[in-house]
């Protein structure tokens, strides 16, 4: 079975870019082809159009980019028939050859985190969700994760563990300065707490190559997330995580851009997925893209605006040398 | 609109108990009644006998206790069929008079928050899930968890945010002793990360009390789940957090006891509820009920583990003042 690592090193240098489109459907954003006449109140029609809307871009940008991100908010927002319709997404996007991670950001304590992990990650047929990649939260500790880092490694998956989000907020407890407890052993000296979380996910992910990646694929299957809107932080966890994928939300509509995220990266343009979700969706909404597509043509917007995205990380970044 | 907290004190004085029934189905434990002859690969086939399993064990705790916690894991295992069942036992259990906290420890940035927020919170069609609370976790900061707060206020619903969780890697990020950045502002004295969580989420909870609830109640809507395998530490917290309804895993199977959270409950016996999982649901397969029970008796045994919780709970803590 060949690793997640080994897979999304594969399928960036295949589309050559680190793009990685999210899908987030937001029915009073969505085109109105896919809404008018509708009723928004019951969830299956809802469900029904996000899918529609969802396999619609998936057939855009299927040639374009390596990975896709469902968050799984979305669909969940509109019960079990929204969960149907992204089990549904997940499976059209690996039929058009995508790499899916699945955005969940679940977690629980050790039996309940392996029933988590058993059930969203692996593609397939491994498991009924199918994700090649689950976002996970670090707050209840290591035997937590456990559970998610074999799972994923027995199926030739992976995780990506929040260490510094994107979100403004997320600088309260992550930019916390901490030191060990005396009961854990030697008190060290303070430092942010995300950098204590980011440099046990590298621990995780040197690990986790023990299991068959190959040589030539300096990283592991324990990814983590860091947000675009960071950019100091992303360059010095880069400096102290030399074996981690990183996922970097926060770019366009959150107000990352990429120069912000060049630290990301490695001298050969890997290491990092950097997400747009809305920017991409609904580009033909934007300022940027709203007079030469409009709505009728708002498929053409996603393709513009993802093919912008590819086209500015290669020229401000080192992902441009994936070219090569 | 009657306020969650308002809610649940009314429904633990009404069954004069802080027990909290844990729905976590595992196929390998079920009854053989529900598995017998039945195809455990197919999901749909684990999912519908989940679904009756936890129907007939509403049918003999609803009499017996306030609420129920199904934990989402162990339904979203089996894909979107496990969801719902999820969703059908929701329902159920409300329409046994029953109280639903959602244990899905979901969290994202502030508009995907919003979306799980909307999906999941509120009872009697004000959501497609219907949950009465749902369990938050923390790590995603403030701007992460006001969302769940104002549309459980707007709803009549509540939130439990992960604080000092059971599990004993919880410890790893929980213990660390913090301060914070000087960035944001003056250093104080280094204290445990959960009980700079704990004061955080005391505040939120007095802020809800703004929020309509009844004077007699010292409770808001906002709640922490602290484990019952940290005795001392849930004592600790309940000192500076008089105003939030603790969510208490850990009784049992984890190895608290009775005596171990007596420290959660205010003079009244409020203030906590005592989440028991496995040690109801499958007690028929316990030391302590086999020989009486066996499987053919299964809910019997359903029955006296809940009944025998009831009444540690009501001899070792405060909780036995219910009554009066």
């Amino acid at each position: 079975m060949i690793s997640f690592s080994d897979r999304l090193a594969s399928a960036v240098k295949k589309k050559k870019t680190p793009v990685l489109v999210g899908l987030d459907p937001r029915w009073a954003q969505l085109p109105t082809q896919f809404t008018d006449g509708k009723d928004k109140s019951n969830p299956d029609v809802v469900a029904a159009a996000f899918e529609d809307f969802c396999y619609a871009v998936l057939d855009v940008v299927a040639e374009l980019v390596p990975a896709v991100k469902p968050q799984a908010a979305f669909f969940e927002q509109y019960g079990p028939s929204g969960m149907k319709a992204l089990a549904n997404v997940i499976a059209y996007a690996h039929k058009k050859g995508l790499l899916v991670l699945f955005d969940g950001k679940r977690n629980d304590i050790g039996s309940t985190a392996s029933a988590y992990a058993a059930g969203l990650l692996g593609a397939g047929g491994q498991s009924p969700w199918g994700a090649d990649a689950l976002t996970v939260s670090p707050y209840l500790g290591d035997d937590s994760l456990t559970p998610f880092v074999e799972t994923a490694q027995e199926r030739g998956a992976g995780i990506f563990i929040l260490v510094k989000t994107s979100n403004p907020g997320g600088a309260m407890l992550q930019d916390l300065l901490v030191t060990r407890s005396p009961s854990m052993g030697e008190e060290g000296s303070l430092e942010p707490l995300y950098r204590v979380v980011g440099r046990y996910v590298n621990d995780l992910s040197v690990q986790s190559r023990a299991r068959g990646i190959s040589a030539a694929n300096p990283y592991g299957d324990v990814g983590a997330v860091v947000g675009a809107t960071w950019p100091e932080q992303l360059t010095e966890l880069r400096q102290v995580m030399k074996q981690t994928w990183f996922l970097v939300p926060g770019y366009g509509s959150q107000g990352g851009g990429a120069r912000d995220v060049a630290g990301a990266f490695d001298e050969n343009g890997l290491g990092a997925l950097i997400n747009n979700s809305r920017g991409i969706l609904f580009a033909f909404r934007s300022d940027k893209y709203s007079n030469q597509y409009g709505e009728s043509n708002w498929e053409r917007a996603v393709e513009a605006a993802t093919r912008d995205m590819v086209a500015s990380l290669a020229a401000e970044t080192s992902a441009g040398r994936l070219d090569f």
